[in-house]
């Protein structure tokens, strides 16, 4: 199927971006899981609550099962989430004791958030690497270029000089503070969701907080109390990737004009017409308008996500779920796009 | 890659629908674009504009053309859209004079959102079909469960009994109107796209207008002056199909509620919980919910895309290839749930 | 206060339209509720609900009723809904026996829903004339400068030369279809509203149907059965003032970007700046773009608000008042702007 | 008028908010502005790029200025922007010398930009207020009911006990969150506006860093370079507004769900039925799931506005205006709600 342009056959080369795509796959996404699966048998064993050797067991078939995805579809479709499936099969695969301590405690948004933290944790030290090439990148068209005169626009229209500096400037701030609100976030954003049944941690007794800290350590993630039904912190990493969209969508706006009023831009690259033969036409910087006014739409789905009824709403989890990954890929793209088109720039100003 | 819950490897248990996809599919949407590329060709010979053979021959080789989707994806990166790059490989397969022929006097644009329209025909009469089914659907439950009493709510709370036919009005009446909004629509929405490198149809001269007639007879499309920069169709079949999930949301809403409030409806399925085995969850009523909260979000992004600058805008352009093909889908799953949970109510009322 | 750009004490300069405007005054708003009492008065003594000598006083007093403002204010803040106080204090206009008739069987959303039909309906007359006259004054633009030349521009560079007719085009037929979609509209979407406290017309007993019908006929509106929670005609005219203003903004970017690139189009008017006095800025297509832009931000709101739990929920309704007023100024100030900006066109093309 | 019902003559009861208002009163706004025309001319003259004497008279003048409002209207109508019209009517106060020097080196959008920045910085020490305020009350409701018994719901469904502490946690830890994002963001967020026609500072010369220091500490602002097309300072604050009103959005739909349900939760007030008499309606509850929702629908507005053309967009620019003050509204309505909500619990748990 080729319902999602971020994976479409064709139109992923595009508005695709593999590294991205990499880190949002199904396998990764199990992997994740089963991390957790893992981690939370030896967070427990370590604390008593399960025998340490179906912790060991947990942990070794964790690290190698492969789930019947088949199966995973029909029971996604039966429960309106995968984990009770998945944590059949596995079940089936640990066989005997380790079978039974599995998922101790544990409940489906347990699994599933944690999850995604421990993705998202990844994808957020890709873009600050991103950031800050691209903050370099700019950083060499200014020393390059950063002097001559390019006419600055006010409202559409022509209105007095200014220096490519000034430009750039008002192109790599916001991605310095971009990169600032990523590193601010990752102090404690990326947080373990561990809560059980209703959030209560009620098979735990007196060992909850033990337990959950260590799993949180185990998965380099941050410990905080089950988050459940308080969905901000994902709300505000996706109002990071929509800021930083928007601003590089302001960046592809600028190249477009530049382009269209000419001469005081060169690049190398851009599209051909299946028209036209003549005609170069500014792909990357077009596309980045896209992604930027994509990304600024789907946020406010992550918002009204935010009114998440009682201990665990299935309708608003699963709209972030139809909203998030899409916001990641395009922000992924725009990254890419961003960079190519910086490494495009032959000439600015005059 | 599973950015897209709507073709994720598991997620699309609950959130698919393969009737739909299959419309969506990349080799359904070529299939579109050729249909265009030899329709065109058949309707430019009949006025003298290409030759007979060559338009026979493009005609041929369309109807089993296989393109090299490496080289799609390549070129779609390049030039900001596949058709460049499709005609060149068709081209390729055709050889000779009908490789000179074929896409005479076309642009990538008109490819593209002809062979869109095409697809949102067909979803279209697929979703006209599982309406009525709906409507029928909820007509039996009336006829079953009718007279029966159910408490009205309203601000969230009891307020005076109802009958079950009460509610079930709330929940049919509107999707009579959306099959009608539909059918209204399918009278002269789908139309042609054909206008030429800037929509003037230049290379066709005076015999413009009946070939791009003859096109649309060709394509069963409704006959229209290009409409290239003119979004308002799309964004009012976006609008219909957001009306349809937002009603079906409500629907799903109120499932959820009466299976929290209890008593009231007796429902088959329902999902398990990995932590709770006792718990029945209504999943396929929030998924609804969710849906129809996701589409509204996208409504927003088509409405976007309709500030299309100039003659053609490829911001604006790609901004709809991101929204329309997941809504598309959403109201399928839509569709197919609400028939689900149709199906599966077993008792409604006191 | 100043909130509100549309209504603010400068900026309405801008983006204010008065006869749109005085369509949603408080004074309109409260005159159409009482017209709804009145309405019902007499529908309810025609079929002998009510005493006919009450329903005249009821009649006489709604004409020149003017409600305790500050009452009203309170009454609205305690109830979720101006009604019951409205209500009450008609009573105590009314005293004795009419006092007991008024507003019998009927429910505040009744009150409201139907006396916002009054006025969108007032609304949608409003703004087929305003398109009608921006259709015909793109006509006379067109009669005079269609044939000259005017550069192509497709994704944001020069392509090859259209005509000016081929641009008003893309203007102009948008608008048309707007018209025709207010008009149909119109045939049978402004529909009353009454169907008592949960929708069941219950103390109407078998004169239901016939007194809504009398209802509607009273209030010039369409007779339909209740829609209280069904609230997709509500979406879909929404949905018509996005397309409206949508197009009026791809109207506007293009003017915008006529002006950067100069030397086609010569436009009277056009806005000072307090840095630059040499400088001509065009303000009215600017903003268009940004009232085309915030009318799409906004209909996603009216989407959201289909969720619509049960027989009546406050909190949909209550998005739906945040949300409409403000979609339907910037509509009608689109059309002003829109009809400004045509009306100040010197020159167009080559 | 009564277009927006945050202001609205009778709305206001239910979504108003008077202290957050006063705060977008037009007059506090004037007044703003004419605190940056008095600073910048203060902090200029300590520089020596205007007389002492002049600057003297400019500040003593601003304090008391009280500009022609219709004048005001008019000239924003012409000139997209209220600033040319007040510093025009400004200097016809001033005369003379002092008029000459008055608005020197700024632009229209200094003026505007840091006028905001003034009242949000306002608006954010008044939100941080009731933020604390709130997490203290349900502090108090925790002591007096938490170790009470809650049924815990998941999916619409009773799951399993949780305590009443357990769900108010979920109710204050995001509040207490909330009230850390704005304080993280008023440590550099709230910063002036200053770069002149194009961005440059052209006029001050070398003096430009020191006036602008000078100027940001005369207004309590922090300093830092022009962001004219840097909107994501912006888009962040609206963020974290987004962030309080959704996560009382699920305190209000939380609060809705208990009265429906029954039994656990007692309040006082709650608003009467136009049609029953014996219903109380949980009123503010709904309402801030309303509020919620609404400002999920704006953030994306604020986010559509980052795409902001070149050195100055006036349609992106617009856009903030029509988007921005009624999100404040709507996050100070949903604090004070809040507040009413959390005084009238009488009971909770069992």
């Amino acid at each position: 199927m080729s319902v999602s342009a971020f994976e479409h056959p064709f139109l992923s080369g595009l508005v695709g971006d593999d590294e991205t795509g990499k880190l949002f796959s199904a396998q990764v996404e199990i992997g994740a899981m089963l991390a957790f699966e893992a981690g939370l048998a030896r967070a427990e064993a370590a604390f008593g609550v399960i025998p340490a050797d179906a912790a060991e067991r947990i942990s070794a078939v964790c690290s190698t099962f492969q789930p019947d995805m088949a199966g995973l579809r029909q029971g996604t479709g039966r429960d309106g989430v995968v984990v009770a499936e998945l944590v059949k099969q596995l079940r089936g695969a640990l066989g005997g004791e380790a079978g039974k301590h599995v998922h101790f405690g544990a409940t489906s948004q347990d699994v599933i958030d944690t999850a995604l933290m421990i993705r998202l944790k990844k994808v957020c030290i890709l873009f600050i690497e991103r950031l800050a090439a691209l903050e370099k990148a700019f950083g060499e068209i200014d020393a390059k270029f950063g002097t001559r005169a390019l006419m600055g626009h006010t409202r559409m229209q022509a209105a007095i000089p200014i220096t490519v500096s000034d430009r750039i400037r008002a192109w790599r701030d916001p991605l310095t503070r971009h990169r600032r609100r990523l590193d601010a976030f990752s102090e404690n954003g990326f947080a373990v969701q561990f809560g059980g049944a209703a959030g209560t941690l009620e098979k735990l007794g007196g060992k909850a907080a033990e337990v959950r800290e260590a799993l949180a350590r185990e998965l380099l993630l941050t410990d905080a109390p089950q988050w459940q039904s308080q969905r901000d912190r994902l709300a505000e990493f996706a109002g990071i990737l929509a800021l930083i969209s928007g601003s590089l969508g302001k960046l592809g706006q600028d190249v477009a004009l530049l382009a269209e009023i000419g001469g005081e831009m060169e690049l190398a690259g851009g599209g051909g017409s299946s028209a036209m033969a003549h005609k170069q036409n500014p792909v990357a910087a077009e596309v980045l308008v896209s992604l930027g006014r994509f990304n600024a739409v789907q946020l406010s789905g992550m918002q009204q996500a935010m009114v998440h009824e009682q201990e665990r709403s299935g309708a608003a989890w699963t709209l972030e779920w139809l909203i998030l990954p899409p916001m990641v890929m395009a922000t992924g793209a725009s990254l890419r796009l961003a960079a190519e088109l910086a490494g495009n720039v032959r000439s600015l100003g005059k």
